[in-house]
C-alpha cells in the first residue's frame, strides 16, 4: 500500500495538472494473456528479441471515412510510469503459483527504458491500416504494453471523432456543449469524454472536474428539479448572509408587473403560468443576474416557461442586467425554438428592446448526429446544443477496433493471417507519409518500409492499393509530411505535448486539409491509403509464404 | 495538492481493497448546474428545505423487460467521502467570480451527514419507474449528489444487465469470460465493466487489475502476436535462469515425432503446417504444461493450428501433462468448433486417449448476444466464450437512462411534467414492495406512499397501472418484500455490503424469481409495476393541478 501511494504521489508530482487522479494507469490494467505470454517469451529465451508492433484500426467509425487520433499523451505517460509494484508481483505470484521465481525478478525490474515509441501527431485525422503508433523494444516488454495502449487510444479517438462529426453536422456557428457525465462508463469514462470531445470540436462541458483538471470551459444553469422545488413566489427569500445586488422583494414586484403584460401580448392565460416556475426563475435571476438562462419545459414551454422567462428578463432589464436566454429539454425542438424566437421578437418590438430578439436558445434532449442534421434541414432557432448520451457512448458505433500487431522480430517481418482476409496487416517496420496537393489538401497516406527513400516533392511516383493488384496511381506531391515522430525513447519523453487548445486547433486544421466529400455524411469518399511498389511486393511475397494452400474436400 | 492527497490516502485506508485508486470519486465529478443551483438555493433561503429525490429509469435496456441493479456500494462510498476540498473551492471561485463569499464557506462545510439514502438491494432485478434510490436531505446537498450518483448507477446497471442477458442466451453450462478492457471507455470504464459483468453472470475476466482489486478470477493464454513472433522450432530455447519441469529439446523431439502422425490422420500436409506456430505452441506448453491452451487461427485452423496443437498435446501427454484446449478467434465459429471437436475425437480414438475428446474450445471474435443465440441454434462445440466489445460497450444500447427527480420538498409532493407524457414521474415519498406468488415468483412491484399501510400477505387488494385508468388488477400476495432499505444516514453506513460473490449469487437468485417469458429475448412480457389506488389518485390529482389547459390556435 505505502509503496503504491508513493508511486502515485510521484506520478502526480511529475505530471502536474495534466495527470488527473483517475488517470494514473497501472500496468496491471492489462489482459492476463500479456503476462502469460511474457512468461512464455522469457521461458523460451526470447527476452532480448527486438520486436516492432503497430497500433492501427481497420475501419473508420460511424460509417465515415475519417478518424481523429487522440490519447497519445496518456500513452506516453503510461510508458513513463510503467513499472510493476511489489504488490502487483505478489498478486501475480498468487495467481500463477508454478511459474519460475526468476520470472518475478525479471518482471519486477522491467520498465519502458528500452522501448521506443513513434506516433502520428495527436489530433491529426488518421485512416485505416496505417500505424498510429509504432512501438519497438524487447518483445516481452512491448507485448506487456499492448492492452493499456489500446485502452488509452481506442475510446479517446472514437469519442473525438464522434465530436468532430457532430461539429461538422452543425457547422461552425453553433455552440456545442458536452453533457455526458451521467451516462458515461463510470467516472473516468466521463472525464475522457469531456477531454476528447473538446479536442474534437466541442466548446465546453458540464463536467466540473474536467474544467478543473483540463481547463475546459464549463457550462450549466439549472435543472427541472430546481424549477419544481419552488411552489410560489413567496418561496424566494433573501439570504441574510448573502451580499445582494438585487433586492428580492423589489425584483419580485417588477416581475409581477411585467408578467400580465407579457401574457397578454403572447396570448397566454396569466393564471395558468406556473408560479413555482416563476419563483425558480426569479431565484435564478437574483443569483445570476448577468448570466440568467432559464429552463422552459418543466410544465409547458409556450403556456408557462416562455412568459415567465420574459417577465424575469424584462425585470432584469429594468435593473440594468441583460438576461442570456433559455434552454429547451423536451418536445419538438425545431418547433419550440421557432416559437421562442417569435416570442422574443414580439416582445423586443413591443418594448423596443431589440437585443431581446437574440436571446440564446440552448437545446438538449437526447440529441444525436442525425437529429442535428434533421434539425438543420427543418430550420430552427437554436444557438447551442447540449449533447450527452449519444456523444459520449458513441451510440452509432460504441467502439473503435484498434489492434496491436507484431510486424517484425529481430528485423525480420511478421504478419498475422487469419480466416478473414481483411484481418491481415502490413508487415515490417514502416513509415507513413502524407502527400499534399498544391491547394494544401491531403491527397493520400503512403505506407512504406523505413529503409525506402522518402517520397520527393515534385517527383512523380506510382503508388498502389495494398491488396488489389490492379489499383495503381501516379502522384506528384506538392508537399510531403512524415507522419511518425519519436515520442518516447531511452532518454524519456522526446516531444513537448501541445496544450488542449493547441490540440483542438490542430484537429480543426487537419480536418480542413480533407476534401469535403471525404467528410460528408452520406456515402463519403474513402481517403486513399496507398503503399509503395516495394511495399506491395514485400507484403504479397510474405503473404504467399505464410498461407498453406487449401484443399477442397 | 497536499490536501487532496491526504483525503485520498484516507479514502484508501477507510475503504480498503474495495476502493480502487481509480474509483475515488470526487464531488467535482458533477455537472456545473448542480453548483449553480446550489448557489441559487442558498441565495433564495432554501438551504434547509428538506428534499426527497428518486433515482429511476424509464425503460429497460436492450429491448428487454428487466434490469440488474448495480453500483450501490460505490454510491454509498461517494456519500461517505463527500466533501469539497479547498482546491475545489478555489477552482469554483475562479469560475464564478461574482458569487457571494458566504456561499463558499457554506460549500466548504457541507458533507452528506444530513443525507439519508434508501435503496433497493444491489444485484436485484429492477424495473422502470420504481425508485432504485430514494435520497433525502437538505435540498442543495441532495441536488449536489445527483450527477455522480447517476454516473455510478447508470453504467454499472447497464453492463450488469447486458452480462445477465448474455448468460441467459448461453445457458448455465458454458463459461463466459469478459475480454473488454481494450475497448472500454478508458481505464476505469474497463474496471467497472469487469466488476459488474461478473455480478451479472460472467465467470471471469482478462483484466488483471480487476482480478487484483476485486478478486475476480482472471483468464488468458496467448495472442496471435505470440504465435507470429516465432519462426521455427529452433526459436524455442531453454532459459538458463528457469527451473524447468520440461526439457525443451526432449519436448521438441516428442512433438516432431507426433506431428506427422497427426497430420496423416487428419489428412493435412505436414509440410504446410506453420513451424513458427508449432514453435509458439511448444514454448507455451513448456511455460504452462498444466494449463496449455493454444490459439489456432493465426494461419489456418484446420491446416495448421489444429494439427500443431494436437502434436503438442500428445507430447505433453507423454510427459504426464494434460493439455487444456484451444481458442478460435476468427472465421465461422460453429463450423470450426465442430471441425476441432471431430479432430479431437479422431485423435482420442486413434491413440486411446478418450479424455482428449473433451479438450476445451474457447471462442472469441466480436461476439454479441445475437451471435450467441444464433450459434446455439446452429449447434456448436464451444465450451467457453471470451466476449469484449459488445459486452462492455453495450453496443445494442450503450446507455441506461437513469434520472434523478425531485419528488417532495418539505413533505409536499413535487412532480416534473414536460412536453412528453412518458417523462412524468411518480411524486411523493414512496416505498416499493415486491409481491411474490406461492411458487416464489415475483408477481409485481407495488409503488405506494410511505404513509400507506403495507400490503398484507394473504389479503386481496386492487392495484393499478400508474397512468392507464382502465388497467386494474386484484392480487393476493403469498409473500411481500419491502425493497427499500436505508443504506446511509446520520450515523454513516447502515448496512453491510455483500461480497462480489454474494452479489453475483443474489443476481442469479433474483433472476430466477422472474417468469421465463419476462426474460425471453423476443417480445418479452413486461413485468407489472403497479401503484395502490391511493397512489393513483394522488398522482392524477397533482398532475391535473400542474398542467395548464392548452389552447388550440
Amino acid at each position: 500500500m505505502a509503496e503504491e501511494l508513493s508511486t502515485f504521489m510521484e506520478a502526480r508530482k511529475e505530471n502536474g495538472v495534466h495527470m488527473p487522479i483517475n488517470n494514473v494507469v497501472q500496468p496491471l490494467l492489462t489482459d492476463l494473456y500479456q503476462i502469460t505470454m511474457a512468461y512464455a517469451y522469457w521461458k523460451s529465451g526470447k527476452m532480448e528479441d527486438q520486436a516492432v508492433f503497430d497500433l492501427f484500426f481497420r475501419k473508420n467509425p460511424f460509417r465515415g471515412e475519417f478518424t481523429v487520433y487522440a490519447g497519445l499523451e496518456e500513452c506516453v505517460k503510461f510508458l513513463q510510469n510503467f513499472h510493476y509494484s511489489s504488490s502487483d508481483i505478489a498478486y501475480l505470484r498468487g495467481t500463477f503459483p508454478s511459474i519460475d521465481e526468476g520470472f518475478w525478478t525479471y518482471l519486477s525490474n522491467i520498465d519502458a527504458s528500452q522501448v521506443s515509441l513513434h506516433s502520428m501527431p495527436e489530433g491529426y485525422i488518421v485512416f485505416p491500416k496505417t500505424p498510429l503508433l509504432r512501438v519497438e523494444g524487447p518483445l516481452p516488454v512491448v507485448q506487456l504494453l499492448e492492452t493499456t495502449l489500446l485502452n488509452l487510444i481506442n475510446y479517446a479517438s472514437l469519442v473525438a471523432t464522434n465530436a468532430a462529426r457532430f461539429r461538422i453536422a452543425v457547422g461552425n456557428k453553433i455552440k456545442l456543449l458536452e453533457f455526458g457525465l451521467r451516462r458515461a462508463q463510470g467516472p473516468d469514462g466521463a472525464l475522457s469524454a469531456s477531454k476528447y470531445c473538446y479536442i474534437g470540436g466541442f466548446d465546453g462541458t458540464s463536467n466540473v472536474l474536467a474544467g478543473k483538471q483540463f481547463g475546459i470551459p464549463v457550462y450549466g444553469t439549472h435543472a427541472h428539479a430546481f424549477v419544481s422545488s419552488f411552489k410560489s413566489v413567496e418561496d424566494v427569500k433573501e439570504n441574510s448572509n448573502g451580499g445582494s445586488c438585487i433586492k428580492v422583494d423589489q425584483f419580485k414586484a417588477l416581475v409581477l408587473h411585467w408578467l400580465p403584460q407579457v401574457c397578454s401580448i403572447l396570448n397566454v392565460i396569466e393564471n395558468e403560468t406556473n408560479k413555482g416556475e416563476l419563483a425558480a426563475f426569479i431565484a435564478y435571476a437574483v443569483a445570476f443576474p448577468t448570466t440568467c438562462l432559464c429552463l422552459l419545459d418543466t410544465y409547458s414551454v409556450i403556456r408557462s416557461g416562455l412568459p415567465n422567462f420574459l417577465a424575469v428578463a424584462l425585470a432584469l432589464d429594468d435593473l440594468g442586467y441583460k438576461a442570456v436566454g433559455v434552454r429547451l429539454d423536451s418536445g419538438d425542438l425545431a418547433y419550440l425554438s421557432k416559437k421562442c424566437r417569435a416570442a422574443f421578437k414580439t416582445i423586443a418590438k413591443e418594448f423596443s428592446k431589440s437585443w431581446m430578439e437574440s436571446f440564446v436558445i440552448v437545446a438538449s434532449n437526447d440529441i444525436n448526429e442525425d437529429t442535428l442534421r434533421s434539425l438543420k434541414e427543418q430550420g430552427h432557432e437554436i444557438d447551442s446544443f447540449g449533447i450527452g448520451t449519444h456523444l459520449v457512448t458513441c451510440q452509432k458505433q460504441p467502439a473503435l477496433g484498434c489492434v496491436f500487431k507484431l510486424v517484425a522480430v529481430n528485423d525480420e517481418p511478421r504478419m498475422k493471417l487469419s480466416e478473414e482476409v481483411q484481418k491481415i496487416n502490413l508487415p515490417g517496420r514502416k513509415d507513413v507519409y502524407r502527400l499534399y496537393s498544391a491547394e494544401g489538401l491531403a491527397v493520400l497516406d503512403l505506407v512504406q518500409l523505413t529503409n525506402e527513400e522518402p517520397p520527393q516533392v515534385g517527383v512523380k511516383m506510382m503508388v498502389r492499393h495494398p491488396l488489389v493488384e490492379s489499383k495503381r496511381a501516379y502522384v506528384c506531391p506538392h508537399k510531403t509530411e512524415l507522419l511518425h515522430k519519436q515520442y518516447w525513447g531511452p532518454d524519456g519523453v522526446m516531444q513537448n505535448f501541445p496544450t488542449l487548445e493547441e490540440l483542438k486547433e490542430r484537429t480543426a486544421w487537419s480536418l480542413k486539409t480533407l476534401r469535403p466529400d471525404i467528410k460528408r455524411e452520406l456515402n463519403p469518399t474513402p481517403y486513399k491509403v496507398s503503399v509503395t511498389d516495394t511495399m506491395y511486393h514485400f507484403l504479397h511475397e510474405l503473404w504467399l509464404d505464410h498461407v498453406p494452400i487449401g484443399e477442397l474436400t
